[in-house]
């Protein structure tokens, strides 16, 4: 019996003890991260799979994983020789998990799972399709009793972003919030979403990689607001400090706090799509508002201070990436992915305001270039030589602000399509980055700029055009996404995205350019006030993949004017030898 | 006391024996059409008003009209003297009816309204706002009690439309919608809104102004299919033929045939934003599936006879735009803007196949131009003359498909700036005529096509790009559109929308260009099936207007080719006399 026959045979003897039917595992966090510290790796502990997304669910008789397309092959690699069946996500012959549940249980069947990672909202939408047939039944994570080695809730050290950095103080903060809690007749908010408490706070952990969080909820009443976050990872002095505008009670101690804190008939504001079931039952009995939390949409309009700390980054970077893009020979060199990235990174963490990287970098030659979620392990790594593309997709995390960068990187002689390919992409990426929009306008509406010369030319991609970032926190922050999906966000002034169109081609090459925006205000007229964008990243276009005869005049002038720019902010920054590189890649077309 | 306050006192006393504290009257009818007939001019009727939209509330002590922006200046005019109060719609200081009422009468107040005029999903949504306040009380209709010569549910003649015309036959377009209740479970739908059934039964009437439905509801179940309308108005050949697939019974049955025919353990399907409270009160007890009608999305995508008739409309109209056009003086001529729609009018009625208009004129000269929903009456009815432009907005009704057409008229000489902007109007219409897209792709996600150069400009305007339009039916027609509004509805194969770009200068001048397109396969790639638009409307733009600077050499040909085309297609149908002009308006840039 396998270590993992053996751990779904202990949750099979629970599940007998508790009179449940089934077991559903969907490997989120209490706070519905992107990214999950190793306590809330159940997915991988239950099955051994370790892609990030996939549901498990456990049966008397069976062991079910559903994962996406992505994750197809190295899925069933994981769960070779044990008990576990793969399931295809968004595969016509295969049911999603409930409808499996609800085809193969008794009417009236119980279903558990851990009732910190299921939301409201995600309960609701399934109760309204599944009541008939299935009783939910949310409780504490049954893991706990068989996982004995489990991981602890982590609590790394947390450090004060200062004022200087953050623009507004917690107090200035923790006012805003309340302001907004005021119009919506809220006594108190209760947030989950650890870059919202991080935003609110200004302060930033490491208890998950990448993203500077750190593992807290977060109450916010009218005269007191509580931090549930161990006390003991901060120093005594920062303690002190945060003390003045938050009660710091132990993570656990939340639910006892809402409940016992709480008056009854007070009025709790709330986000159904973070707070799961165990904070809910907690607040039960309050009058619910609900909304987007407050904190998302102050946190997405970075202030002139967080502004300018971000073009701060995107300088550091822009050096880090010219010094790196001098120093490979692209015609002879022989790198692996790995090593490219490195390379990268060394060359940003060069600069002492530099942390480190602000995502897991995506470095793809060739063929894994086209695989958009590509990302390199020691297995796949390949030897970048010869002709090709490589698209590099990384980011910095700065002391007061991160980057992320995309440029397809040419070694090398490209081929006619790789060059037509490349202007097409880029024609995307500078039509979304001048363009201007009245107020009100939504990412909907501008993420076919970006797509429209491939369109033309029966080409597509099939990922947003564009996502928010956060400061110095998240790479990918709300609510604001450049999309198709029709994300009803308005563009405000301040809010900050990526500008990333790209082209796929299986088993040939892929492209993408990006560069980060900040919506600024532009002129005023009968019409309103109008935006535009800010393009914030600083780093040569690749102009031996430029087809010059496929600009417009115009693309030319903006191409020309970009690269005078990107020139004239580096020149006395990047390194000696790579300044020949610069001005090479940044000449007149 | 005016004959609006005695219809109002005579309603209020209804009230009292009724135990109600309001009576709400939003002047739709059963059938949530666009335009309604006489016996549903309710609000008019209390009123006075005579606006296409508005509410009107009846207290025991007010009566309140509530309008939005085009109708401030009529509605005071006309409600003059009468005991009515003008709200306005969508402005911060006024509340809307139903918050009026919660903060103007007692707690748990009875409001009335007439049930047939109200959906389910537009009640639903009442109470989960007003629920804690008000009790909505839908009943018969009381205006039935007090409006002595109410008119009569209209009765015109129904006529055949024959499959050469139609497409499909009535039984083939039955067998489509049981093939779809089946996919959903269905035993019964049932279908009220006009231009739904007069598609699915291939027949029209002339109950409501320039749209052909005729007032009826439908009944489909698996063997049997009802058709509630007045069976007198048939022709003795047209009901023997219709009751091979249809009983048709009276209009008034549709309630008692739906309690005694649907088995109360079936499935009914229907759209909850159509069917109105009785007929929703009639289905009580039977389970229900809901969403679109299966006959909306059947009947958007046009198959190729309605194609080829729409085409053969579309020449029609081509010949008669241009015999108007070409007889215009447009340096020295003297017109009334109703005198030059009328003119127009004639043209079209000048070949026999054109039935009428398929919607009320626009012509709106200058400053008029400028009112989006300018409708020229006797009072404002302006001379057109000296320099200006007349924005044209009409359409005409053929045996075989509508058309809806809109052009920039330039009488005089054109000032720099009306030819700057209607340079950038015309550059958004044919970017979006050009556009190609994969499949999936929604009307939200090309609407910017069309605006992106005004926005440049810092202009925009106000309205939706393009709406979907109907076969010989209504000339605006959902589900899809092309507009900034999150519709996530995909663009098929065989559906026609307006692309009608404009700029509004209050004031000064309005311009818009209109032209219909159908949305055609286009090529398949890696990457998918791609599509694009065939455009139908054959009118020379007004070249007067055009800035050839500001196009680029795409454009620019765009235009020489498309007036090309409607030069062959025209030269041996328009007037001999108008050959001439035709010549010169689509002459090379």
């Amino acid at each position: 019996m396998s270590i993992i026959d053996e751990r779904v045979a202990l949750l099979r003897s629970l599940l007998e003890k508790k009179q449940l039917d089934a077991w559903v595992i969907n490997g989120t966090d209490p706070h519905q991260s992107e990214y999950v510290c190793p306590r809330w790796r159940t997915r991988a502990w239950i099955s051994g799979f370790t892609g990030s997304a996939g549901t498990v669910v456990i049966t008397k008789d069976e062991a079910l994983l559903w994962v996406d397309s992505r994750y197809f092959i190295q899925a069933q690699q994981q769960i070779e020789g044990s008990g576990f069946v793969m399931m295809k996500v968004d595969t016509p012959s295969y049911p999603d998990p409930y409808t499996y549940l609800k085809e193969h249980l008794d009417n009236g069947a119980k279903v558990g799972f851990d009732e910190t990672t299921l939301t409201v909202f995600a309960k609701a939408a399934l109760e309204q399709t599944f009541a008939d047939s299935l009783v939910l039944v949310p409780q504490a994570d049954l893991l706990d009793r068989i996982w004995l080695d489990r991981p602890a809730v982590p609590s790394q050290p947390v450090v004060d972003l200062p004022v200087e950095i953050a623009g507004f103080s917690r107090i200035q903060k923790l006012t805003m919030v309340r302001l907004a809690m005021v119009q919506k007749g809220a006594d108190y908010t209760l947030v989950s979403s650890l870059d919202d408490i991080a935003w609110l706070t200004n302060l930033r952990g490491s208890d998950v990689s990448y993203t500077p969080v750190f593992l807290s909820y977060l109450l916010v009443g009218k005269d007191q607001a509580w931090l549930f976050t161990d006390p003991s990872r901060f120093s005594s002095d920062l303690l002190a400090a945060v003390q003045e505008d938050f009660t710091v009670l132990d993570y656990q101690q939340v639910v006892s706090t809402i409940e016992q804190t709480i008056a009854h008939d007070s009025v709790v504001y709330y986000n159904p799509e973070k707070i799961n079931l165990a904070l809910y039952e907690a607040m039960k009995g309050r009058k619910a508002v609900t909304g987007r939390d407050f904190t998302t949409d102050l946190k997405a309009s970075k202030n002139d201070t967080e502004l300018e700390g971000l073009r701060r980054a995107h300088l550091l970077d822009g050096v880090a990436l010219v010094n790196f893009l001098s120093r490979l020979d692209r015609t002879r060199g022989s790198y692996t992915e790995i090593e490219l990235s490195d390379l990268l990174k060394q060359q940003r963490l060069r600069n002492p305001d530099c942390i480190g990287e602000s995502f897991a970098p995506i470095s793809g030659w060739a063929e894994h270039g086209a695989m958009c979620h590509y990302s390199a392990t020691e297995e796949s790594n390949k030897v970048v030589q010869g002709n090709g593309l490589l698209v590099l997709d990384t980011g910095g995390m700065y002391t007061f602000g991160l980057t992320d960068v995309t440029r397809t990187i040419l070694f090398g002689t490209p081929t006619e399509e790789q060059k037509r390919d490349y202007t097409l992409v880029l024609k995307g990426n500078l039509a979304l980055a001048s363009m201007r929009f009245p107020e009100g306008t939504t990412g909907y509406q501008l993420d076919i700029l970006a797509r429209q010369f491939l369109w033309k030319q029966g080409m597509s991609y099939f990922h947003g055009t564009g996502h928010g970032i956060g400061f110095r926190l998240s790479v990918h922050e709300g609510p604001q996404v450049i999309s198709p999906k029709p994300v009803a966000v308005p563009l405000k002034k301040g809010m900050v995205v990526s500008d990333e169109p790209g082209i796929y081609k299986e088993g040939r090459h892929g492209i993408r350019i990006e560069n980060i925006v900040a919506v600024r205000e532009d002129i005023q007229t009968e019409f309103g006030q109008f935006y535009s964008f800010e393009v914030l990243t600083l780093c040569p276009f690749e102009r031996d993949l430029i087809e010059v005869s496929l600009l417009s005049a115009e693309e030319k002038a903006m191409v020309d004017s970009y690269h005078r720019w990107v020139y004239e902010e580096l020149k006395d920054l990047v390194d000696l030898e790579a300044l020949e590189y610069l001005k090479q890649a940044t000449a007149r077309l």
